[in-house]
């Protein structure tokens, strides 16, 4: 049994979460659960203040007992977070820093602060508080942790007429599109990396505030500054008669309208079970031919 | 009666909406609306395709009927329409624009890229299409538009200790706290006003969206490069028990900690009746009186 280091960043763990049923799943799946002593902790919608919060991270970087760390869910908090951490600290670790969603303003304070890689994948609550966690979530993880992932192929959805193959190299990196936004030309992240490969996943956002955030990295000319955008899933958001037929189809079919950047629809990343674990902030390659993609972590 | 042009550069105006009642109540107080034909069109959500919507605005700027072009509603749109607009021609219309919300993002492009003044002030359907339109608002429009608007005074709510009397001078601007987001960097606003006075407002964005948002401001050095920040409303969001009791207080209490800037809560402006008219873009004084607030539009 490998050993993994929870800790709660983020929101806080609701007490009837099936917090065993996450711990027994990992367990199955052949790792050592080691709970941070404050990861069930409340203090408003937060798992803790802001100072333990981020001494918990400071303990999850020190401990001996676990290389991985992974996040127990994500909601909000991490943002408030970054000031009170030492990010060299952290990366000098040499932890396997995994988690997604809220997660995503880490990886990107890591990436943008020092140059750092973490791990964009599953979160203890999210992905193992199943009956059945997705084998490939588990699976991918595991292969990310032994360091035997070098190739992830997904096959992309929606329109690719007219796109020719590509076979790009470039930093991977992006996350949740809200977070994506939010810590643009921060400190932590003044500039976002160019001829990069930005990948996306957003949950309970209408498709008008996706389009606004696509708008967002376009008008700040990230978009057009990346070698490709993976667009993972985009869900849970209610569409109604005012929306006239349109939807995130249209969003996307637009913003194709306004690049030349490729981009390549169907990555299984987001809020939902199958979920690929990417190396954050990586120099990969990128090559496609014809509904497939894949992403080569070994080869850049 | 004082003509007013009516354009619908964002979302469509909703088949049920009540549009006579917003007409009859613009003339009972003394406008003369008129309709651009495009006002009520539909396109998917929007009021008619970008370039439909474009050309209404361009219309707008052109026609010789009205002086004073008002939006009819906000929703989504203006951020697809820049890159179609000639916005030097609209800011030597010599009109006087004026709209809330979605506009945000054409009040903020008028500023940064041409350092245009716009108004920040009521929409047709939002603050007409009432049995008893506020006064305040529609005397502030009538004043505004009759370049009589000397000072606005409002009382400053929440927490005031500790705040010394202000007596600054700075460029108004802001508006939607979303949409401030969204254009933030973008080549329309690739700087934010510094020593400003900025104004921000929302609509149904849960408090720990608000507090991330004014977090993306202050992490990208926007906050504190203003003299100060004004608070409107910010409404027509849901609490839940998962929020541990944390509301919007404890995000701006969080947010006082983290900066010098003065925050003034209680400007009368947002997605409610009582709505200021304001000179976005405009250099004004601000000085506050124990629990009054004095903007002075003459004397800057």
């Amino acid at each position: 049994m490998d050993p993994v280091y929870l800790v709660s960043p983020s929101s806080a763990v609701p007490d009837d979460a099936p917090w065993d049923l996450a711990l027994s799943q990992l367990r199955l799946q052949g790792w050592h659960p080691v709970v941070d002593r404050d990861a069930r902790k409340r203090h408003q919608r937060f798992a803790g203040t802001d100072r333990q919060r981020a001494a918990a991270i400071c303990r999850a970087a020190a401990q001996a007992q676990a290389r991985m760390v992974m996040m127990t869910r994500g909601g909000y908090g991490w943002m408030r977070l970054l000031p009170h951490l030492d990010l060299d600290a952290l990366a000098d670790s040499g932890k396997f820093w995994v988690g997604f969603s809220d997660a995503t303003a880490f990886h990107l304070a890591m990436l943008g602060h020092c140059a750092a890689q973490t791990w964009a994948g599953p979160a203890m609550l999210d992905d193992f508080a199943r009956e059945s966690p997705d084998e490939t979530t588990c699976a991918c993880l595991r292969d990310a942790y032994q360091g035997a992932l070098k190739a992830l192929g997904f096959t992309v959805r929606g329109q690719t007429r007219g796109q020719p193959s590509l076979d790009e190299r470039g930093t991977l990196w992006g996350g949740n599109l809200s977070m994506v936004c939010a810590m643009l030309g921060s400190r932590w992240l003044p500039k976002a990396p160019s001829g990069g490969i930005l990948f996306l996943e957003d949950v309970g956002e209408h498709p008008y505030r996706i389009e606004r955030m696509l708008l967002q990295l376009l008008y700040n000319g990230v978009i057009d500054a990346q070698k490709a955008v993976l667009l993972g899933e985009f869900n849970q958001y209610r569409l109604s008669e005012r929306d006239g037929g349109y939807d995130l189809k249209h969003a996307i079919a637009w913003l194709r309208k306004q690049t030349r950047v490729p981009i390549l629809e169907g990555l299984p990343f987001g809020h939902t079970p199958v979920k690929l674990t990417l190396p954050h902030g990586r120099r990969i390659g990128l090559a496609t031919e014809a509904r497939t993609a894949y992403l080569l972590l070994e080869d850049a």
